[in-house]
């Protein structure tokens, strides 16, 4: 029907232009709950040498692609590779999540931090892109991302996923703001960059997760989350004016209204908050993204056909919504469900666009 | 000046009575970060046998008391007495937090838990209240509480605390909603006795602790949640007209308004959400309780004055306020810090009462 990504359900979705169904497609649906991943995965050796090795990216990419009729694909990778190449060390250990070998330890470390040759480091990324790109359909588009400053920062300074909340970052921004502002600056700077090579390399829209964001108080928040995610898309809309850029604050429902100003096209959209509630706070001037609670798809083909029925509810009649989950896909889910959510919002979601 | 606990500042403010000054309390205030609590836990052995030992229990409310310029005592307990009382063998593994030796596997084991005699296998907690009503200061309020229903719930089929945000009790509220209702029911019933018999043992005030209500999503936060706080806030109001009943689910501030229909008189608040915004919604029905962000006790006596100084300027002028912070206080705190902050709400306050 179309040929080219710009006419796909998702872009259009993502511009609020009519389509015929809501596209679909899942945050981490390139993942350890597919075996062809978990063999892919083993090959390769660690997750990181999974993420560096364009092939094996671009191979465990596709392979969401061919199993479900998805309606976008997201470049394999993670968002912890721009603190990875600014020399920290990154390390997966298992069961425990991402780890840095270098973790800023003080103001000196955070001034320290090399900005100039990190994109340089970074190419497997940009490889990877264009790869995926060129072995992709040519019609389905191409997600790139990054993890926002203030994300990236809590992972920094703690050293890697943390039990009490990055208490480090957040210390940081009350009792040492300015050199956290001189860390946000420096990681939104590189961002920049990094999102606009992956543009260069051929992808067709672009997401910022800030996963950490909603542990913050409200003023902390746009002070130092939200402040540069606007800087962030104010420059790469400068550079590339039409690229669609979806944000996703996890935990963000409260300033919703603030995360729909940042210039933003499309806010992602957790699944504690109502997509009906979003879309009358901020529906006229972004698309939504979402937001089925990953648990559902633990439960039945039944009980997931249903809840798919009333988050395509809840957002309602007319275009803007792209559907997904609230989260990422969690290892444990049977793809089977994946399956069945799939098509459940194919078959139900053409009513909500006549 | 006062000198029953209904004449004190935190009771008035409750109520929303005019007050002099703001009053404050904190969650955990008798806690791991004061050394003299460390040296009674000691002396226990463990944890839960601090909690079953009136003295021990009366010994640790009283020492914030004798340190700090509080406006009220808690009680000192757990949120997860009640399951331990209905035979799940609670224990504390070191660096880990709370566990079940015998969760909840099935439903069966929903249906054969007790709730004839578990009231009295928590006598431990009335004598304790009551032992610290007569050996506290007359005039100052005494907090009983109680987990909520679904906290609890997470905690027992879980078998302790999670990496996964409960993934167990979540997917049985998708799939098997009249067995998660049947749980919820349950405790409940055996709540609303555990509130009325510290009520009987002296307290002079309740508070609910719905610590993962924040974890679902809107309509299953009413359904599961909020549902059974306002059953039991209408049934122990039933019994005592009079007692005040402060009600916190972490990460609700998306449903502020929902929470002050649930018939309690005050909401404590997260720092995630603004106390004017709070206000704004619900400020004419129900007192306010928080929300200084924890980590700043982490930082250093100027900054916790600003902070303290902008949490009572968010909340602004008149009665209602009882300060607080957003959730408790953590084991890494200085107690001068605390002593920092008491002292700024004691001086910065007066100001918005006049």
């Amino acid at each position: 029907m179309t040929n080219v990504p710009q006419d796909s359900l998702f872009i259009r979705s993502l511009h609020r232009q009519p389509v015929e169904r809501t596209p679909v497609w899942v945050m981490r649906q390139a993942g350890r709950y597919l075996p062809e991943y978990r063999q892919t995965r083993q090959q390769a050796g660690d997750f990181l040498s999974l993420c560096k090795t364009p092939e094996l990216a671009c191979e465990v990419t596709l392979q969401p692609l061919r199993r479900f009729q998805l309606d976008a694909a997201i470049i394999f990778s993670d968002i912890l590779t721009i603190p990875d190449a600014m020399g920290l060390g990154l390390y997966f250990s298992e069961g425990e999540g991402p780890k840095f070998s270098r973790p800023l330890q003080n103001a000196a470390a955070i001034d320290q931090l090399p900005t100039d040759g990190v994109i340089d480091q970074l190419h497997y990324v940009f490889d990877a892109a264009a790869l995926i790109r060129q072995s992709m359909p040519a019609e389905l588009p191409l997600i790139g991302f990054t993890g926002s400053p203030w994300t990236l920062a809590c992972y920094m300074m703690e050293g890697g996923g943390s039990k009490d909340d990055f208490k480090k970052m957040i210390t940081c921004i009350y009792q040492d703001p300015a050199v956290a502002h001189r860390l946000l600056s420096k990681l939104a700077g590189v961002i920049v960059t990094y999102l606009c090579e992956q543009v260069r390399a051929g992808v067709n829209a672009l997401m910022i997760f800030d996963t950490w964001g909603g542990l913050l108080t409200p003023a902390a928040y746009l002070d130092f989350s939200l402040q540069y995610a606007q800087q962030i898309i104010a420059a790469v809309k400068k550079k590339h004016p039409t690229i669609p850029i979806i944000f996703f604050t996890k935990g963000g429902g409260q300033w919703l209204k603030s995360m729909a100003s940042t210039g933003c096209d499309a806010l992602s959209i957790d699944w504690m908050t109502d997509l009906a509630v979003a879309r009358q706070q901020v529906g006229d001037r972004v698309a939504l993204q979402g937001n089925l609670d990953p648990r559902v798809l633990l439960t039945n083909p039944q009980v997931i056909r249903e809840e798919v029925a009333k988050v395509l509810a809840s957002f309602g009649h007319g275009s803007g919504h792209i559907f997904n989950l609230g989260h990422g896909i969690t290892p444990d889910v049977p793809p089977d469900h994946l399956e069945v959510m799939i098509r459940a919002v194919r078959e139900l979601s053409p009513v909500y666009h006549r």
